[in-house]
């Protein structure tokens, strides 16, 4: 069995309104010095496959597929 | 500056609906093997802070006040 953990995070340039409403929440918390704050998605998938290789591709076609919006997202896979 | 990620995942045993949905949604689409998936957030923060240990206090801090719902859920920081 494979562990994968796939990250999704918006592309520069798109606006995060989230992450927006986030930054000033934590200024109003009193924390100082906040810059940029970026929310993004994280998905942890079990695989019955022992191939690598395979369990890769597979987790970059869900992402192409489903789990990622590749218009304002990038994706990225690490096996665990 | 210092840039970290926080990463927000559900503690096992509490039960993820979005997760379940994903799963059956990968199925449906023909993947095949897939076990468990868990769905969590994650948060790319910029802090205008060059001291990492007083960075990585204040990050604990925001995740423990704001960001992550502790009863249920774990979170992890990195600096990047």
């Amino acid at each position: 069995m494979i562990k994968a953990r796939i990250t999704v995070t918006l592309k520069n340039g798109v606006l995060d309104p989230q992450g927006k409403a986030i930054e000033h929440a934590l200024s109003g918390l009193g924390f100082d010095g906040v810059g940029a704050v970026r929310q993004g998605k994280v998905f942890d998938v079990e695989l019955a496959e022992s191939d690598k290789a395979k369990a890769e591709a597979d987790l970059n076609a869900m992402c192409d597929k489903l789990l990622a919006n590749t218009v304002i997202e990038n994706y990225s896979v690490t096996l665990t």
